[in-house]
């Protein structure tokens, strides 16, 4: 199909942020200790069959598997087509006309020394009769370190009040109750920044998701650089697994993203991505 | 509450069958190899708070993390209370009145050698105004060998053949249909049997149920015998691994007992007992 000018832009920029997000990791791979050599990422396309046989888009999966980085995913994908009638009816100007087009970026990241936090990083721009962004970023540290947690907010606060000053309580409440694992009686990960259906001045939006991403890009290598040479135990490295296993009951079971995606014939591999390389229930 | 007879009966079979299971798994962990000691179960006891503040029952996990058995749950539990009006509407006979009682038994081993298969089975009685029984038993191998197949399914298939000319070729597809992974586009396992709402003659369907156990607990053996001593590379331990990844996303997404009971406020410890030890995404 023939992308209008945001639609263009959107879908540039998330394919630059994927690239300056793959070249960021794996300079920290070069910095990364011990025998194993630095990781590169590999990277596979994939094309989504529309029901209507008509082409429907596809992504682009860079996945590396590292020294320092356990297991990254960044995921850039730019989709078309209908929604069924069903699904329709629970999308903002979709029961009008059930043509859609998405692009976005999502980033999930296990690390390997247990003593850095996991990180997830999604944005998106929708485009249906209505038009809007959506996304967000969570720290998902094993071993939660009070003053990371801190320093992450803190970006995302200072970004979020550039843009709106309402973004940063709204979107940082809408983290913590989408992350609550009611079963575990806790939340995934220590919080961030949760927001979707932004559908005010295009531009504005566009650039406060762009910001999104700058500000995940920044802040979140001078975490890692923090603590990967930081030495760990069995115990903390157990303490890990375990709560990778946390990591995948949420978005097996509750994330909205992977059930829809994964009960509705979306790409398997793209959307399992986030799963942890290792995990451990004991 | 006080228990009938026949609830009397079946929960003191699902007890004894859990202590039969439980004596049978220990005498695996002492033909065992290594230098790890042969493993033993530990119980645990948890009560169920009902929604009324009335008491509500509660189960008995026993758990053994040993050398044969990476980690083997045996559930037993007899609960009781009302079903929530949305949910009565799916329960047979609980439209009219949405009390209920239950009791049952879950087993799923996990083990350490990847050539020996794991393997689930459940069986239940459930009272509202009416009385059924349900359950299964299926093998789960990482490294499927059809021999051992063959043998399980045969087991189950004599057993079916005893109580009812159409159990096996009803209970052994329903299994196949019930553990069908849509977004893998395979099974979990290669198969047993899954019966649900059997509310024929009481006795009869008693003794079917009984009957489940009985070959479980003389087959599954007979199958860790055969393969617990069998060297494996490092290359079938990931396989084992990753068939566990599966094997998790399955109960997490699909799984009815697991999804229901952890969006209801079952007992998460008990419910994910059938979680892997390890699993592996990658």
């Amino acid at each position: 199909m023939e992308l209008d000018d945001q639609q263009q832009r959107a879908e540039a920029w998330f394919r630059s942020l994927r690239d300056q997000l793959c070249a960021a990791f794996e300079a920290l791979e070069d910095e990364g200790d011990g025998p194993a050599p630095a990781g590169r990422f590999a990277q596979s396309t994939w094309e989504r069959p529309d029901p209507s046989g008509a082409p429907g888009g596809g992504g682009l999966m860079s996945v590396m598997k590292g020294r320092v980085f356990e297991k990254v995913g960044v995921n850039t994908s730019t989709v078309h087509g209908e929604f069924s009638p069903e699904f329709a009816k629970t999308i903002p100007g979709a029961d009008v006309d059930p043509r859609f087009f998405a692009t976005g970026i999502s980033l999930v990241a296990h690390m390997a020394n247990p003593h850095v936090p996991a990180v997830h990083m999604n944005t998106r721009f929708l485009v249906t009769t209505k038009r809007w962004f959506g996304g967000g970023a969570d720290l998902n540290p094993a071993l939660p370190v009070d003053g990371d947690t801190a320093d992450f907010k803190a970006a995302f606060e200072t970004t979020c009040d550039v843009h709106g000053a309402d973004y940063w309580p709204r979107f940082s409440k809408w983290c913590d109750d989408y992350f609550w694992v009611p079963h575990r009686n806790r939340h995934r990960g220590v919080g961030g920044i949760f927001y979707d259906r932004l559908d005010g001045d295009w531009e504005a939006d566009f650039a406060f998701t762009q910001d999104v991403g700058r500000t995940l890009l920044r802040t979140f290598p001078e975490l890692v650089r923090r603590r990967m040479h930081q030495p760990f135990t069995q115990d903390e490295r157990d303490a890990q697994l375990r709560y990778r296993g946390l990591y995948a009951e949420f978005n097996l079971v509750y994330d909205r993203g992977t059930t829809f995606g994964l009960k509705t014939g979306g790409n398997t591999e793209a959307i399992l991505m986030s799963l942890p390389p290792l995990a451990r229930w004991d």
